[in-house]
């Protein structure tokens, strides 16, 4: 399965929005578009949305190259995409990254989309990396929780905790996964359901606050879940929700693991303390596919995403192996 | 605010699926037409649930006094009526008492519906009582976190949690209400903020996993929620995402309060385990007014409880003041 495509100059995206009734492909030949895209939850996900500003650099490139103010217009476009959403650090690490090969290759749009592709193809080699290093933390028969959609569909391909899943499954190991419906925007029974479904794997969909019960009927013998951003301390941004989860889990005594590529890994913020938290427009709570559902006079709350700290995380699944506590460490090492 | 009136010999019980945008009420001539109505939550919540059976016998009663088999048609109106929801235990307290006053009046009509309103003013009376003391609870400037709605709505009149949260708000004392949306059904950001709302108590709606955020924040002083079965040991069944929110207050050090009234309290169960808890259409999980949001393959996990064990629980909110540790003790002390 994949939700992002180059194709004839033009960037493909699977409209996630209208999944899993809809297989929708959105068609963008200026970057412009593609920043509204990222905010609507078009494309979604930390890797996914790295990988897909990597090619809205290449439309920009093809869009300004020639001018005069190409490197300015460059510029003001990795700007103007950087803006479309704060927490995932993925997004600026592949801004920064088309940055460097702009400078490397003086603006080539050609060696840009090379540059643009393999951060694509590595995203998808990273994750089937971690699948194998995460399969092996799966116990044989395993119940398996996640939150939210952290798989092809939020990535270049495979996924992140869904890789892990993924791979697990390919050796026979997964008896069921529970997928958190993941309010407000249902990414767990519209995207991870959906994924699941098609690839065969065995779900089951349940509303946020039933995760609790699954684990005290001992119904639960993992959590994996995705990231957003993690801290030089291993403190982890992800979608709302995942924070309490990781709480329970820590309660019933379950292994509790994140899953990440090295480009979702920001040693620059020493904890979680430092991570923006987007807060979204209250009508994703209030209202369902045009139906209101709250007293327009109620107040709203709605974060994107929660910090975990690193003190409920049993273990980081990424590209180079299980990292283990003390993370601080550990983390250093492998992506100093 | 009420939702259940008797009125020219039958039962009016607004509509609370249609909630918050449509103000509609059902009339009720027969009691069979009130089952599927408790069954698809026109009319919820354990104490309105109770007070709506005993109108209901009252339709009963109407119908077929006068009837050689009139006291096994009664009988059978009780049984079928139990048969409506199981995890309520004011369903079967309320249809008990029915059955001992139909008795007592040897089936006189006009007896049996002064002993339903009996038990719909009491209560009334004991959502008021509570109400004051589990004010007492409430700190100064308190922010106050509920799930699922334990108000007007759910009782005779006044409510359990939201009838603490009135009293307290009376007494200057709320500062915010925070409202679980409450998944499935919403009843938290349909029913607890229009109730709210209407009574001019500031409130905000969150979905249920951003709970775990506005605690690690410290913006909540108090989770107060309602109940629909205590054991004789305090344990006790509410709506499904107690129990977590339950684990995450102790967590955070967050006082943890139920209230309910003492036809909540069977002691003839020992302990949560004995609490059978009602499993749900799955659809209600995977549809949202008519809009499919999962795939068609993937399995559901819905039940509509969950069961909160008596340790997490700071006090326990009744008519005849609050119950605190050891439960057992103090419990069978006020209402063995």
């Amino acid at each position: 399965m994949e939700a992002i495509r180059w194709q004839d100059n033009a960037l493909l995206l699977l409209d996630q929005t209208k999944l899993p009734l809809e297989e929708v492909w959105t068609r963008h030949t200026s970057y412009t578009t593609v920043i509204p895209a990222i905010r609507a939850l078009v494309v979604r996900g930390a890797p996914a949305i790295g990988v897909a500003a990597g090619y809205a650099c290449c439309l920009a490139a093809l869009e300004f190259h020639g001018r005069p103010d190409y490197p300015q217009r460059m510029e003001q476009a990795r700007r103007e995409l950087a803006a479309s959403r704060p927490t995932a650090v993925n997004l600026f690490w592949a801004l920064d990254r088309m940055a460097r090969a702009f400078d490397a290759c003086v603006g080539d749009p050609g060696a840009l989309l090379e540059e643009a592709k393999a951060i694509h193809r590595e995203d998808i080699e990273m994750n089937k990396a971690m699948g194998e290093f995460g399969a092996e933390v799966v116990p044989p028969n395993a119940r398996i929780l996640t939150h939210c959609n952290a798989g092809a569909l939020a990535t270049g391909g495979y996924g992140t905790a869904l890789g892990v899943i993924r791979a697990a499954h390919s050796q026979g190991k997964v008896a069921m996964v529970y997928a958190d419906e993941t309010r407000p925007l249902l990414q767990g029974s519209r995207l991870t359901a959906y994924e699941l479904v098609k690839d065969g794997i065995p779900v089951t969909v349940q509303t946020d606050g039933m995760a609790a019960s699954l684990m005290a009927a001992g119904q639960v013998d993992l959590v994996v879940v995705g990231c957003d951003r993690m801290a030089a301390n291993g403190d982890f941004a992800n979608k709302i929700g995942t924070y309490g989860l990781a709480v329970l889990a820590h309660y019933h005594g379950v292994p509790f693991y994140t899953a990440l590529p090295s480009s979702t890994v920001d040693l620059s913020i020493p904890d979680g303390s430092g991570i923006v938290i987007e807060q979204r427009a209250g009508d994703e709570v209030t209202h369902f596919a045009g139906h209101q559902v709250a007293p327009a006079e109620a107040a709203v709350y709605n974060p994107a995403f929660d910090v975990t700290p690193h003190h409920l995380l049993t273990g980081v699944i990424t590209e180079k192996g299980v990292i283990r506590p003390p993370f601080q460490v550990n983390l250093a090492r492998l992506f100093g």
